[in-house]
């Protein structure tokens, strides 16, 4: 007899749609299990950036999700653009009414959020493998998966499944490609990121367009850098030594005023490709993505985990007015209010991306035009303004009764 | 024996860059000429739209050639957007202190311009032929010409040539292909254009976008309103009737309010194509390329005349402090200050077409992020406002001591 579990809400998917998603859920008195297929210390492991929209760290503050990210995390109010050698400060704060980011690496929301919901008495099921998704046009979906490689099929019956599984995940294929709209860029160029043991170089992130491709410096911890250069995305990382990395750095990053690079020892590096991505509809029956598994953002934005976070606060008011109430109006809703967000925060990624990378493909005017834009962006405050209100993070209704 | 006319400034073109040209350089006490290929009939004829930006108004004011354009011309403080069936106002005036567009037609503009010309014995040779120039590289550069297509050649003798002669003309052939940086896009859509006897149907411009396609309407007189559609830029015209015209004039600009376009007897229309263009340098020994010479934009920006007149507002500055002061800094600043201006332009024309037309060449991907930079715009304050202050109009400097 395959073993059944039953749950109002099975969640596919430790990240943080998942889990943010998992915690909503439980403040509406709704009980949910999320399914991994990755070990908890792959998922608290995997080293990600964080740069968290204001309205996240409000968010997670009234959770009670947030004390070791106020202490741990570093507060900007500002980011520098800087080109053809020199500096130009965008201070969001001023410019948003006071609004900073927050970074806070990914990985280490995601540590918080396990341990609070695991001492909440939450079941995540961390390893499973073989996850298969039944019935969603019907009302009683139900998960299947192993606990492990050899354990038996065991099954969870739910009323919903929240797709939060990533771009890789099962769920987004669930649905029939027939009602599936999937819009996407693949960009000819990727990120070089290094983790290096170096203090800070700077106070806060400084994005470099330059001749050479675009640089971005980042930072994690006192101790600990992060920096990032344009690449090919096929280049092999065993043809970057870390001589040859720094030395791009310097050129790409330093500008006029003197400033300059500390290095330190480089205890991380890889390669990674970058896409755009929106899979239309976000909804089919009883199924509904969020996060990644729905929409992928380039980098440059530090959007990612933000608009994963606004689909599970979407999708957790939808649920309980639906579970609640029997009010269908926000389940039908999802897609559509979502979608609206997520693409204004693709446009977003988009024109940062374009803006700031040299892309070999791009005709000669349109590589002018991006140098326009920039020289265009910092010095008229309307265009700074508009750039640093996407940045910190466009207005989030939270709602007052999600019992945060 | 070739007969020579000596000029301190010789002016290929009769367009509105020549023509402020010769004004601004006679109000500096500066002889010019100019030679134009078209008759004066012609010149004065062609229609074109016009919508000058609020320095380029202030300038012909302060030049007391604004008499008929403030009678005739149409002061605009706003445009609407229009997609999804939803207006959507941009109150610019509102959102540039006052700043407002004035619509009036660039051959009126051209009008006026020769009208003061001749009245303040200015030398304008209409009809001239075979014009070529020479030694460019030397301090004594000469335009060799026809008065007309049977008359001996003639040659003016000046220390600077004006290349005033649009996209087609002489000027920007005579710089060596070496020094020259050529940057365009050609679009894979046009603008299908009528002249209506009608009545407006709108106060203001109304640019739609729509699953059919680009729209705009315009308007020129009481009586007469210019009407846009896109279309495929190597249809025939031949293929568009009347009523087909009117059709998808309906379908793309009616909006959800019940506001309907007011038809009548078309009596002019035409297929354009569109392009961007730019040409660095501007400048290549004594000769200096303006207008469209020397960059070219399409007309959702409407950009046009206003990129013309700039560039003849920082030639004349330079060719005056060269000729009364010997000062060769502006001479050698005139490519680098207009470009920067040019690329400002270019980049809001290519944002506004890229943004309002369907490009069948472009992924759904981009075609969605367009609807999102609409969606976006007309939503913040911040971009809304960057959108007015580049269709108003950037900051140009009008020098206090230019003779005005």
């Amino acid at each position: 007899m395959t073993r059944i579990t039953r749950k109002p809400v099975g969640i596919i998917g430790a990240g943080p749609a998942g889990l943010f998603l998992a915690h909503l859920l439980h403040r509406q008195g709704i009980d949910s299990i999320i399914l991994e297929s990755r070990s908890r210390a792959d998922v608290e492991g995997t080293i990600r950036a964080g740069v968290l929209e204001q309205w996240v760290v409000d968010l997670m503050n009234r959770m009670g999700l947030g004390e070791r990210m106020m202490r741990e995390g570093h507060f900007h109010s500002g980011i520098t653009l800087r080109f053809h050698g020199e500096s130009h400060h965008i201070d969001m704060a001023e410019l948003t009414d006071g609004k900073r980011v927050t970074v806070y690496a990914q990985h280490e929301v995601i540590r918080d959020l396990i341990a609070a919901r695991l001492e909440d008495g939450g079941e995540i099921l961390f390893g499973v493998s073989d996850v298969h998704l039944h019935g969603i046009e019907s009302d009683t979906p139900r998960i299947t998966f192993r606990r492990s490689a050899d354990a038996p099929v065991e099954e969870i019956a739910c009323d919903f499944i929240a797709g939060c599984d990533g771009f890789h995940g099962p769920s987004r294929q669930a649905i029939p490609a027939a009602v599936r709209q999937e819009h996407q860029i693949v960009y000819p160029f990727g990120w070089l990121g290094i983790l290096a043991s170096a203090p800070p170089s700077h106070h806060e992130l400084i994005y470099a367009s330059h001749e050479r491709g675009f640089a971005l410096l980042s930072t994690r911890s006192p101790d600990v850098q992060r920096l990032y250069i344009q690449v090919d995305p096929k280049d092999d990382i065993a043809n970057w030594s870390d001589a040859r990395i720094w030395s791009e750095l310097h050129s790409r990053l330093e500008d006029k005023s003197g400033w300059s690079l500390i290095e330190g020892p480089v205890f991380q590096k890889g390669i990674i490709a970058m896409r755009s991505f929106v899979c239309e509809t976000m909804r089919h029956g009883r199924l509904f993505l969020a996060g990644d598994a729905a929409h992928i953002v380039p980098p440059t934005g530090a959007k990612g985990l933000n608009l994963a976070v606004a689909d599970v606060l979407v999708l957790a008011q939808a649920l309980t007015a639906f579970l609640r109430r029997g009010d269908e109006d926000g389940l039908n809703g999802y897609s559509a209010r979502c979608l609206r967000r997520i693409w204004r925060a693709e446009r977003f990624s988009w024109y940062m991306t374009t803006m700031m990378h040299l892309n070999p493909n791009e005709s000669t005017f349109e590589q002018r035009v991006h140098m326009a834009d920039l020289d265009y962006v910092v010095h008229s405050r309307a265009a700074m303004t508009a750039l640093a209100e996407n940045y910190v993070g466009l207005p989030m209704d939270i709602p007052a009764d999600l019992a945060l």
